[in-house]
């Protein structure tokens, strides 16, 4: 209760913070998505996914949250993709300023960057980064009752991803029941379901991914 | 940032709300478990097992956290123990205040009263409401890298619960490393691995609970 009166004035800063991060990214014509999820849904082995399939055409930076250690980035090295780690340390998120500390890093332009949010399904939501645009992914042994539990990120993110399709037959998971769920909170959103693990799933994505890279181009140019 | 300014003299008063949480229940005779996990986990699974064992032996509340809904208060109704709901609205835990919300609501004794917290492996660590000790679960789809990630959690839980073991043939867990995980974390931990869906492993972890039982209602005579 007593924390919103100061919640509020550091999310508007935050919200300044990411305009300016925003306006950076779109000088490089960058192509940002926040990637959020529960712990363990699969962020990690989705980008895995992305980076195989276009990096040889794009180029790719990966910015790695976590609160602490770089086990993530040590497994994405292997991918031969750039990699820039930030540790949070007492912080269950990434905010604009987090996200600020990262860009003089940035030594050269990247198409495409993916921001793998810290491990948590509800506090990286409310912190805008700088990003295009918020992609929520959603695992199922989590259970198809998330979005009704979880709203506001399944609120914000434009693209959300069912992860996990190869544990369908082990799991009490209903796909239309979730996808109910998600179109109830954001009626807008883009629903894909894969599994990172098996590759199975990912033609669509990749063809709106393909897309949302033109469009950027030509926006800038 | 400059939160943590904030967040100190937070985490201090949310203390001592604890403490006279804590004195509330104790002059109850109430073991209380403060059960953390991340969404999808299977608190509430994990929850139900214990109602069905207990329930015909010891007088059990649930007080159930969430964001936003009822929907495992709902779940819980059908095994017909008491439960009370506080949704947390616009907080990723729950804290000693939202707690001592719940207190005027409790009418009669408990011998265990179980809350099942947010679904966040971050934020509600950091925060005591009461607990004669904290239980995390770990589900093994989520991964065995998770305590080397999100340490503060199973540093601070005297028990871990490592769920879902129904999944390990179609999962990349390796119980052996999540348990190093956990004891370089919290070397005093007990750690039970079980499956909430199939019952399985939980003979164990019910000695241990009916042995904690036992211990406070010692205390208190």
């Amino acid at each position: 209760m007593r924390r919103i009166s100061v919640l509020k004035p550091v999310l508007v800063s935050n919200k300044e913070r990411a305009g300016e991060n925003r306006k950076f990214f779109d000088r490089m014509n960058s192509l940002v998505i926040n990637i959020i999820s529960s712990p363990g849904a699969g962020k990690t082995s989705f980008i895995e996914r992305i980076v195989k399939n276009f990096k040889d055409k794009y180029r790719i930076l990966v910015i790695e949250g976590d609160i602490k250690g770089q086990i993530d980035s040590d497994r994405l090295a292997k991918s031969k993709v750039d990699v820039i780690q930030i540790n949070t340390l007492t912080e269950c998120h990434l905010d604009a300023f987090m996200t600020a500390q990262a860009l003089p890093k940035i030594k050269k332009k990247y198409d495409l960057i993916l921001v793998e949010n810290v491990g948590n399904l509800v506090c990286p939501a409310e912190f805008e980064i700088g990003e295009d645009f918020k992609l929520a992914i959603l695992s199922t042994p989590e259970g198809d009752d998330k979005p009704l539990k979880y709203p506001l990120l399944f609120h914000l993110a434009k693209v959300i991803v069912i992860n996990k399709s190869d544990l369908l037959p082990y799991v009490n998971f209903d796909f239309a029941k979730a996808k109910t769920g998600i179109k109830r909170e954001n009626p807008k959103s883009i629903v894909y379901e894969v599994s990172a693990k098996t590759g199975s799933g990912f033609e669509n994505f990749f063809k709106f991914l393909e897309k949302e890279l033109g469009a950027k181009k030509k926006n800038k140019s």
